[in-house]
């Protein structure tokens, strides 16, 4: 081409996102993102069920959805219908389960088949910013509910949806990360997920329940699914195989009542999610999930202490934490004084990639100290030096943690 | 979940599609949709290139993007460089491609990049349906171009610019399939690609190539793709594996002049399209795609050759048609008073699929008689007995072709 270029920018409708940048690396530190753990991914594994599967049924990707329809995989659909009974007390079949291009495609799919600009949706408060993101360029207005340890706040919520109904505003779902919240790490208890199916049962409102963490919970052991609780199929439940075994591996699934799912099946004109992704997490799991899961949650258990343990020689008592029950990030206040955008761009030149809290929470005041460090892919070496640098980075830019600051200091 | 279920019905937004119905299974003879030819999938050259990429650098399935970037995996943006030279001329870096889920995720991209509600597009009169459909969803208008045997017509194209400019209308592209046309099998020759830049040109509106077909000329030999040609960086082409390579391995490219290509990327949010099949993707066709694809066109020449033969034998001259330049599919007219609707409802008790012409078309009175034919994936056998039952349907309900035509016939 020559360099006479035609000029796209009147073609352009309104309320695009801005252009990308060009892609200049990952960082040296990378604390972003869900990445997981190179050493912790079960190749010997995958490599063995891709043999084993092309082999014995590989010409079937010569056919749209391999035969097994528009839901996906019958095979992977049937491990999922039994890992979801034995690990989150959910009951269906492979009919009620719907594959899809990693959780990301089940929040497009969801938010498709119910949402239209000027549509209200309850979140918590701090949430996953690609859920965010969504509803802000969908035009849907967001209503974060403040979190305790223990998750979504029930008396918060109870306000809202009063509040709401005051409006005459009928919210179109509440969006939940109960089991592992993202990015707090808190999990919600049996007792909640009842309240919470009471109100939204009162307001009439479904529940978005996203499990997308859930497999990651330290000792295995997990309330049930809002899904599996529900008597009034009124949730819509999400979960991945990104965090179980590969993020790079774009398959989710989604398991809702039929009323909505064929709905949403109707907006999937994707001609399926890839084939061959899903025949290796199929041949892969079904005997292998329940031993490769607990070795990957140690391995990052170990993770996220070489960081808490880094945070509190660096920061002092300028990092304030709670220890995360699960999963793949720990959130993370600083003074009030830290802008932790500004701390994200100064970080980044010295090769420190962080989350800043305002990209991961509707309320821009709450979070504008906070961060989010995920603690997966980086090598406990990493986790240290990579801390190091950032407080080195923070103290020369907001004074703060103060020089002595690394003193041993009680877990908060 | 108990019966007393939740009504998701009254918090549905305008214009939803209607609600899939469940899937029944594949019709016994299946001439619809883009499946290839089993017998031909490489398919120990596939679990050959899973087994070595996986060894040799698996562990970055651990990160999203494989470390590659939002464009997708370098070596198989690397390989299409080559490959988009050798065969289209087109002259392109790794840079310039961008790595999608199937062709289908590239026409949403452009579309979400370019058009808005009640915008306009060019077409080709018979087209693509999932193409057309995607536009009919976003309520956009398509303008029609009739084709002959060499594709859209250009003096049909300068009277529509012209039209529309003097209605004040800006078309946001015209979309073309220029290599093996779908569903005519046409080829645009050079000259009329010379002509459909000037034209784009004159009145300022880009061309969206389409050439996921383009592998499949029966010779090899194909004109240069109108991306190659435009001098003015006015062109978007998109391209496909799933014709050459699988159809359930879902990947595509788009190849684009960055300040589009950077809209596009900022839309695509979805965290990468698959790694594993991109990862197997090009580490076979790296070393394999040019001696495999001959191959498979000559499978596929000998499957449209028992088509267009039983065709002769079963409709005689009820049934018209060219014989394509390549590809998978064959563009059917049958005599006036068939319904190729009803003929697909009818067929389809008797286990054939057929996608009737009004699904592929912009012009419902010229595609009424239409139908297109979907030879690749079906045996040669399956091919047949398809064609004598759907003769046999027709037959029935539309009294042609009569029962004494299954006569010799000259080629159309």
């Amino acid at each position: 081409m020559k360099e006479e270029d035609f000029d796209f920018g009147p073609l352009l409708p309104a309320g695009l996102p801005p252009a990308a940048a060009r892609w200049t690396g990952l960082a040296r530190y990378n604390f972003t993102g869900g990445n997981n753990d190179a050493d912790e991914l079960p190749l010997d594994g995958l490599i063995a069920a891709a043999n084993s599967v092309l082999a014995r049924e590989g010409r079937t990707l010569a056919t749209y959805g391999l035969a097994s329809g528009p839901q996906g995989y019958r095979p992977l659909r049937e491990f999922l219908a039994t890992k979801l009974k034995r690990d989150a007390d959910i009951s269906c079949t492979a009919d009620e389960i719907l594959i899809v291009s990693g959780s990301l495609q089940a929040l497009d799919l969801v938010n498709a088949a119910l949402l239209t600009r000027g549509d209200t949706v309850i979140f918590e408060m701090d949430s996953y910013q690609g859920a965010i993101n969504r509803l802000t360029r969908l035009g849907v207005n967001v209503v974060g509910i403040p979190l305790d340890g223990e998750g979504m706040r029930m008396d918060a919520l109870a306000d809202a949806l009063a509040e709401l109904k005051a409006r005459g505003i009928q919210p179109k779902y509440i969006y939940t990360i109960p089991t592992v919240q993202n990015p707090t790490a808190t999990i919600m208890g049996k007792e909640r997920r009842a309240e919470l199916l009471r109100l939204a049962g009162e307001y009439g409102v479904p529940v978005f329940e996203d499990d997308c963490y859930a497999d990651l919970v330290w000792d295995g052991v997990r309330p049930p699914a809002i899904y599996a609780m529900s008597e009034r199929a009124n949730v819509i439940h999400i979960g991945s195989f990104s965090k179980s075994i590969a993020p790079a591996l774009r398959v989710g699934f989604i398991v809702a009542p039929w009323s909505i799912m064929s709905r949403m099946l109707a907006l999937k004109t994707d001609a399926g999610s890839g084939a061959l992704e899903q025949m290796v997490l199929a041949e892969y799991c079904t005997p292998h999930f329940t031993s490769h899961v607990p070795a990957l949650r140690k391995g990052l258990r170990r993770k996220v202490e070489t960081l808490m343990e880094a945070l509190n020689e660096q920061f002092g008592i300028a990092a304030e934490f709670e220890d995360p029950k699960g999963g793949i990030f720990l959130w993370v206040k600083l003074p009030d004084q830290v802008d932790t955008m500004k701390l994200y761009q100064a970080a980044l030149k010295h090769g420190v990639a962080i989350n800043p809290g305002n990209e991961w929470s509707t309320d821009k005041a709450h979070s504008h100290s906070r961060l989010r460090l995920c603690f997966a892919s980086p090598t406990h070496e990493q986790i240290r030096e990579g801390v190091a640098i950032l407080a080195e980075v923070c103290r020369r830019e907001f004074g703060v943690p103060a020089r002595s600051a690394n003193v041993e200091r009680a877990r908060a």
